[in-house]
Parts: structure tokens; C-alpha cells; sequence
């Protein structure tokens, strides 16, 4: 079988001014990054800005399990069934963090013959944006340490820091340093992190901005630290916005890419999907929206986490509006949720599904809380039996959730065309009535008990004495009206990775919270998160090579 | 007066296509990065290697005073010059680092109407070479640290670790750290030290790399550490040279600008002067050679560390041969050398002239040591006296070089005519009979002798025991026939910044060694190296700004 990149090395890929004239961009509107990445220009959002805006179609999944459940793949395929069909589609996906490519996880470009590429390009450094954010992070750990020394005049409390450096490297080393040791010229001594570049709050705040007035706003009030009477220090305290701004000028304009097929697929920004909303931008998909009749999305992790963020946080934010959720599972998946182990999911077990499908119960009802029509498909694998899938589609079925079978990683968009013409009925027969789940005006402890409850099926949440004090403070700060964002493992619906399916009779315990003032919302974290991954024992990069003629192979 | 950024964004500029055309470049042999910036393809390479040689001239100057020389300023608008005399003519430029840009430094562009553009891409990301540097050296660190953390096998010693973390940022709290505290999985707890992007030895490999083939042989050659047992650590050893030579596919690959007059300049690589070479990369240099019929290039410092290392380090191993040498001088710059104050350099001093222009005559027989003609130029300032330009032309031509002002910070093209006429008729009237200055098979000490005593005028030189224990054990492991790397205060051609003029009588004082085993070359340290620079009180970063339309102010 043909590994993912041998596939996308083998496609032909047709110049990206080809992609852009599908969705009537010319060449003046692109700025390119060699032949087959470009980016808009701003030139472009003014021609469209004015236009109707195309169907908004957000892909998600159920709990991710190590069977697998392919949601960008899906969304990849799902783009490229409409772009088939003769639609005006586009996908707007978030694009991969390089360090995790050396790593265990690999890239991110979708898969089989539902890939985005160049996947080379598109997962190492693509059009610098990653690289931007870390610049515009590190500047700013540096102008704060430098004020510091250089007579702390805002009078930082060196023990009060809470802007950490970032690097897109998976870097264990690197997560518990000390900084500024030798003499008095080398800076101050303290504890610092460093994080992986995704979990930067400069990362969403890249993702939630409209434009470049609104990124500079949001720069501004990213609290860096506390002073020693407790007052925030901000990014524009230490008059670091504009140059902050300069570095970020070209990473905040889409980058656009294309599928196997040549659909277009606008890929830009990545926030991690923990500690931020892990959803593409705005921008992109304001963007997408006026390009095309169909724009297909994803969020991060599975619907619990990923699709409330995108509804709570980016669409409220945003004021964007999904018409349609596809929910992606598997049947290998759900049956692993029913208890089977991971070495017997190729044998058909009906049991198992029946009792794993309440994952996905779940899931369906939890989009239905936003008011959004809810498609769901199965990821189809060679073992899944015919009565596996009838049952699936007949639960589903029974939900008011139309149901298609996908095989796009096998096919492409042949094998999404069954989705996209049940995406497609969904959008012309059920219309969507979205909402927020909560009202941002609820104080934070009411918001937080709202998700856990309504969406993980929590009885209740219980709180350390330390988040219990930082939820006070930020809304003595005045940030309380903020959307909160869930910090959880993405593994079960509860905060404990073991519970599988649908749990109950748990409740949610918060550990921390904080505020991301520029991005906009309040992080509340529950169990422990790693925001700086390390390397396993052998990593990815070991595979990694590239020959002479620069043919990158081993990066999957 | 406007400042050099407003110049830049006044000028028009064509579309690169058109700046390609005049070197019988066609588009498909390049990869744009938006409008104004492109990469050559390896077909290029391909297409020309076979082509005859232009002439290759080399700017060059005097020890840097706080008076200013104009070295960059003067390649550009020689370049512009030539352009101006329907030559085909390209220049030939380092990179500039992106950290000092919001230091004290400032960017790198030239200055005046002898410009680069677009000054702000150039200064800020460019097309992500130094950020595909930097991601290549912090992943080698990682898989160190991982090789250590997963069980050591290669018994790598944590007290010999050489190879440092970086960040293209001014940050001197990363001088010294202690990274890997915590738990267990966070790695083990050692001292670190982070260096400037530029200062990474990838950096020095990637500019003398003929090709992917090339690179990949010196990455894997890198020492990282060494083991309990002194044996030498190589990144091949830690499997890490694919998916670093992966990171570095297109930052191989030299970039394309434009001047103000849109002289095409070739931009390419820009290792630390000082512990490096200094020098753009070699495939530049040979790419320009094979486009155009005059090539000006630029090497950091003066001519003591930047020419030197140009000729012995740069040319010995790529097999350049330069044609011609300009010198640049200013009249300010040579009574500053003279002993006359900074605010005093406006008032005519013949007596103080005549002092401080020994520092350029030791400059000429330097040059003239290496067997290529010199040209002599001094960038004129209002303020220089007729008596004194008078001076320096008679002075330089009593010493067989040609002598021009140049004028073209304040007129482009035209204020270098007469340099160009020069410079033209030292290259039809003298041949270059080009030779390094010492022979590699000399043992380290021979050749650090050779240098300081021949090029810095110095009387002999002393050891730290620490260097000579150093210089040992580079001998032992065989790497005792490399070219050697003097890091030296560029101020001065002793080892003291404070000695101006032509020093005499004086030691040169080794107080380290080590060999850059990859680049090529053993580094021997006199005095002090600052690797990682720190932020001024008030760092340039606060007056940049970029605005609601992405227009860059304060970029100096």
C-alpha cells in the first residue's frame, strides 16, 4: 500500500493560480509562495467583502480513539466530492505545527487519496506563519525581560510572569527552565517555560482577528505578567504592539493550497486545541465564505471539545453562523468505545457498537443543543460488516441526522460523493437555528457548569482552591463576560481518559484558570495539559530524508 | 531628510519577473514569494553551471568606527552603478538577522538610495531561511536531548555538550540557562545556552554547502557533544541529518530582490561574522558568477576578519577566485582612527588624517597580500575637505590601487559611476593572482600565527592552556588541516578595541579553540564572543509599527 506522501508526490499538482481562477481570484489578488502555495492579498477581501456568504459546513468527530477516525481526511474528501459535483466548494482547514512531525503524530494534511498539498511544504515550514507567531512570542519575552533589567519601571513581579517562549519543536527539555543566569548583563533569574509554538495565545489571537486594526487591539491586551500590587502588565505597556504587528503583516493573510483533485483548500492558523480554540481563522473562513457556495471546516479534537469551541468561542466571536455538522466516527471506533480492544476491531461485534454508539448518542445530541443540523458518516474500513453499518446508519436515522458512508481516503471524491449529497439535502431541507450554548454575560463558574453539564454530561464541577482564586480575580479584573475555553483531555467526554462512551454520575474538576485577554476568552483546565510535547524514542525524524534533488520522503 | 525606509517605500517596484528578465532568467526557473522576491529553482543551476565566469569584486573595509563606512551601501549602489553602465552586473548580499533589527542595530539593506528592496520582507522574515536554520538546529538539540532522555546509548557526556539551542532574537536572559528541572519526563537537568540564529554553525554550513548532497555531509559531520570518553558526538550519529536537511530543501536556494534602480541582487545566507565566516553562501556567489558579467559581493567587518575569512575560509574551500577588491573608507572614519573625537570627525584635521590612515594602508597590504588588485573608495560625507579626498587619492595611488569617491547614498547609480569606471579598469588593467594566505596542511598554531602576524601586524601569539589543551585534542581527532576562523573585535587589528590606527608591538591572545567540524573550519577565540546580543533600554522595536493597511514604519 502507498504511504500518504508517495501518493501526494505522485499527484499532479496544476500551478496555484489555476486553483484560484475556481474561485474567480486573479493573479493581482495572490501574492505566491512558488507554484503551488499562495496567499491573498488584502486587495481581495475588499472585492468580496460585499458578497453573499456560501454554506458553512463544520466537520467534527466523536472521541478521538487510537482506531482513528479521519476528520480532516473526511473533510478533505468531502471538499473535493462537491468540487466533483460541480460545486463551488472550498475547504478551510488549520494548518499542522512542524514539531509534532518529528515526533510521533506526524503531519497533517489529510490522507490517502483525500489530502491537501504540496504535504511537504505544507507540513514543514509552508508560508512562515508559524514561524511569524514564534518570532512575534519570543519579542515579546524579550522586550519583557529586557524591561526588567533594564529598571522595571511597570515593576514586574519576576514571580508573576505568566508569558512564556515558545518553539515548534517538541522540546521536553525545554518545559521547566530556568533563565538568566552568569552576570548582571546576561538578566535577571528566573523560572521560565517554553511552550510549543500552537499553544501560543498569539496563535488565536492571529485566528480571531478580522484584520490587522483588530490583531494590534488584541496584541495589546495580552497580559504578560502582574505587577507586585497584582495589576496586569500588557504587550502595549511594554510597547511591543507595533513591531509585534510588523512581524505578523504577511501571516495574517490566508494561504491557499490545493487538494489531490485541485479544490481549492485555504489552510491558515492553527491554535492548539487545548489551552485555545484550535479552529482555523476567521479570516479564512470569512474569506472561504465569499469564494465559494460550500465551505468546508473543521475544529480540533472531537466535538465535546472542538465543535462547542467553534460555536462558543469562534462563531460567536466571529458572528459566522455553521448551516450543517458532520460528525465523523468509525465503526472500529465505536466499538472500542463498547469496550473491544484495539487488536479485535477488524471482527465484526455488534454488541460492542451497541454499546460504544452512545459516544456518538452524545455527540448528535450535543450539536443539536447549538441548533445546527447534524449529518453524520462513517469513515468506512475494509472489516466493518453490512449489519455494523445498518445499524449505525438506523440509530442515526432515528435521531433526524441524515447518514452516508465515506470512503474518501480509499477514493477521493468519488468516495465522498454519498456525504456531500446528504451534506447537501440537509442544507436545502433542514435549516439551521444556531446559537451559542450560553450567554457570555453568566459569570465564569455558571459558563464553565454550563458546558460541563449540558455538553460533557458532568453532574457538577468542583473546583481547586487555586482556580477557585483565579476565577475571582479575572472577574474582578473585568474579564468575567469573556466565553470560557475548556481545557480538557480530548479522549472522553468526562476529564477522566479512561471513561469511555457516554459517562455519567462524574463530575468535572477544575484545576486553573486564566485569562487569554487577547484572544478573548477564559481558560479553565482541567486534569494537567502539556503544552510542550517531547520526543518519543524513536521519532519521526529518524524517518525523515531528502535527496539530492530535494524529494522529501519519510514525512507522513 | 528622509529616513531610508521612507526611500524604500517610495520607490517603484517591478514585478522580480522582470528583475529575472535581465539576467536571461525565465519565470519557471524561479519560485516567487510574493511579487518582489523569488527563489531560484535547481534547474537554474542546471541551465548556467557550464557558463563562463563573470568577474567576482569584493567590497571590503576598513576596521567599523562609531564614524560609519557605508560598506553594504556602497556594494549595492556599485552594483546599481554598473546596472546604470548597461552592464550586466548583480550584487551579491548577506541575509540580515532578524533580532537586531529590533535591537540597536537596526536591518541591513544599505542605506540611502543605494537600497535593497523591499527593505521590510528583507529585514523582518524574508522567505524564511534563518527561521528554517533555526528549526533545524533546535530539532538537532531536541534529538540530543531525546538520545540522552531515552537512554543514552551513545554515552553522550551532558557536561561536554557543544551543540547550543537559538533564536533570531535579541535575548540575553537565554545566555545562560538550566533547562530539563521538573520531573522525570521532562528531561535531564543540565546548563544550556541559547545563541542568535546567525552564530549556528547550520547557519556557516548552509553558506559553503555547494548542494542538498553537499549540506546533508557537513550536517551530519556537526559535533554535538562528546562522550564519557572524549570520542566526538556527530549529528549523524543521532540520525538527525534527513529531517534536517528536509527542514533546509528550499533554504538552499538562493533569493532574488532588487536594488532602488532594480539591479537584481542576489540575498543568500548571512552567517555570524565573528565565530563564522560572515560571507553570503557559496551557491549564491557561483549562481551570480555564471548570470551576470560583474559580480559585487560583501564580507562582515573590515578587511582583517571579513576578507580574510572571504579569501581563506570562503574561496579556498568553494575555489573562487576574486577579481578585484574594493576598500571603503571614510574621511570621518580615518581621523576617528587618527585619534580625533566622534563630534569633531565634521572639521578638517590633514595631521589627524595623516595619522589615522595608517589603518587603511595596513588594509591595502593586506589585500595586496592575497595577490587581487585593490580599488579604494571613500564614501563622502558633506563635511570631508578637498584637501582631504586629495590626500587619500594620492595616498592609495602611491600604494598602487585605484582611487573614487563614491556618492551613492545620496545619488544611487550616479554617485557610483565613477567607482564602476574604476573598478573596471583595475579589472582589465591588473590581474588577480588570487592564493590563500596560508597553506591548510600547517599545523592550527602555524596558521593562526600566519594570520595574526601577517593580516593583524601582531608580534606573536599566546594560549590560554585551556586553547592549547583545545588545539591538542582538534589536531588528535584529525581535524588539524581545517582553514582556521579567527574570532576577533572587529574595532581594532589587535585583539584590543581600544588600539585604532595600525597597532604594533603587540600579542594576539588565544583564549579558546574548537572546530565547527560541519562548516569546516577551527574557530580560535580572542577576548570575549558575545553570541546572544541583548536589547538596549530603548529597543528600536519601539518605534515600528505597522499600520491598519500593513505598512511598516520605524524599520531603520
Amino acid at each position: 500500500m502507498k504511504t500518504d506522501i508517495e501518493i501526494a508526490q505522485e499527484a499532479e499538482l496544476v500551478h496555484i493560480r489555476e486553483v484560484a481562477k475556481k474561485l474567480d481570484i486573479t493573479e493581482d489578488e495572490l501574492d505566491f509562495y512558488g507554484k503551488y502555495k499562495a496567499k491573498f492579498s488584502d486587495e481581495l477581501w475588499d472585492k468580496v467583502k460585499d458578497k453573499k456568504d456560501g454554506k458553512l459546513i463544520l466537520v467534527t468527530a466523536i472521541n478521538p480513539t487510537p482506531a482513528g477516525e479521519g476528520k480532516t481526511t473526511t473533510t478533505v474528501g468531502l471538499g473535493e466530492a462537491f468540487g466533483r459535483m460541480n460545486k463551488k466548494a472550498v475547504i478551510a482547514l488549520r494548518e499542522p505545527s512542524l514539531g509534532p512531525c518529528f515526533g510521533i503524530k506526524g503531519g497533517a494534511a489529510g490522507g490517502g487519496y483525500a489530502q491537501v498539498v504540496p504535504m511537504e511544504d505544507l507540513n514543514l515550514h509552508f508560508t512562515g506563519d508559524f514561524h511569524a507567531i514564534t518570532s512575534a512570542n519570543n519579542l515579546l519575552a524579550a522586550m519583557m525581560d529586557n524591561h526588567i533589567q533594564q529598571g522595571n519601571e511597570l515593576e514586574i513581579d519576576p514571580n508573576q510572569i505568566v508569558w512564556k517562549r515558545c518553539v515548534d519543536m517538541n522540546d521536553r527539555v525545554l518545559r521547566n527552565i530556568v533563565v538568566g543566569l552568569g552576570r548582571k548583563v546576561d538578566g535577571i533569574v528566573r523560572e521560565d517555560h517554553f511552550i510549543i509554538t500552537v499553544a501560543s495565545e498569539i496563535m488565536a489571537i492571529l485566528c480571531l482577528a478580522e484584520n490587522m486594526k483588530d490583531l494590534k487591539e488584541r496584541l495589546g491586551k495580552i497580559i504578560v505578567a502582574y505587577s507586585y500590587t497584582g495589576e496586569p502588565i500588557t504587550a502595549k505597556q511594554l510597547n511591543a504592539v507595533g513591531a509585534m504587528g510588523a512581524l505578523l503583516k504577511d501571516a495574517i493573510k490566508p494561504n491557499l493550497i490545493q487538494t489531490l483533485e485541485h479544490t481549492p483548500a485555504i489552510v491558515h492558523g492553527g491554535p492548539f486545541a487545548n489551552i485555545a480554540h484550535g479552529c482555523n481563522s476567521v479570516r479564512a473562513t470569512k474569506t472561504a465564505l465569499k469564494l465559494a457556495d460550500y465551505v468546508v471546516t473543521e475544529a480540533g479534537f472531537g466535538a465535546d471539545l472542538g465543535a462547542e469551541k467553534f460555536m462558543d468561542i469562534k462563531c460567536r466571536m466571529a458572528g459566522l453562523k455553521p448551516d450543517a455538522v458532520v460528525l465523523v466516527a468509525t465503526v472500529r471506533a465505536l466499538k472500542y468505545n463498547g469496550g473491544v480492544p484495539k487488536i479485535e476491531l477488524g471482527t465484526e461485534n455488534l454488541e460492542a457498537l451497541k454499546k460504544g454508539i452512545v459516544n456518538l448518542e452524545k455527540h448528535i445530541e450535543n450539536v443539536q443543543k447549538f441548533g445546527v443540523p447534524c449529518v453524520v458518516t462513517l469513515n468506512r474500513f475494509v472489516t466493518d460488516s453490512d449489519a455494523e453499518l445498518a445499524f449505525v446508519k438506523e440509530f442515526c436515522e432515528a435521531r433526524n441526522c441524515d447518514f452516508a458512508l465515506s470512503e474518501v481516503w480509499e477514493k477521493g471524491s468519488e468516495g465522498g460523493i454519498a456525504l456531500a449529497e446528504k451534506v447537501i439535502s440537509t442544507l436545502e431541507n433542514k435549516e439551521s437555528h444556531f446559537k451559542p450554548l450560553y450567554d457570555s454575560s453568566l459569570s465564569v463558574k455558571e459558563k464553565i457548569e454550563t458546558v460541563a453539564k449540558e455538553i460533557y454530561g458532568a453532574s457538577g464541577v468542583t473546583y481547586d482552591a487555586a482556580a477557585d482564586k483565579a476565577i475571582a480575580r479575572i472577574e474582578e479584573l473585568g474579564y468575567g463576560d469573556m466565553p470560557v475555553c475548556m481545557a480538557k483531555n480530548q479522549y472522553s467526554l468526562s476529564d477522566d481518559p479512561a471513561k469511555l462512551g457516554r459517562p455519567e454520575n462524574f463530575t468535572i474538576h477544575i484545576r486553573e484558570a486564566y485569562v487569554s485577554a487577547g484572544a478573548g476568552f477564559v481558560v479553565a483546565i482541567t486534569g494537567t495539559v502539556m503544552t510542550m510535547p517531547g520526543l518519543p524514542k524513536k521519532p519521526a525524524a529518524f524517518g525523515i530524508d531528502v535527496n539530492d534533488d530535494g524529494v522529501i520522503t519519510g514525512l507522513f
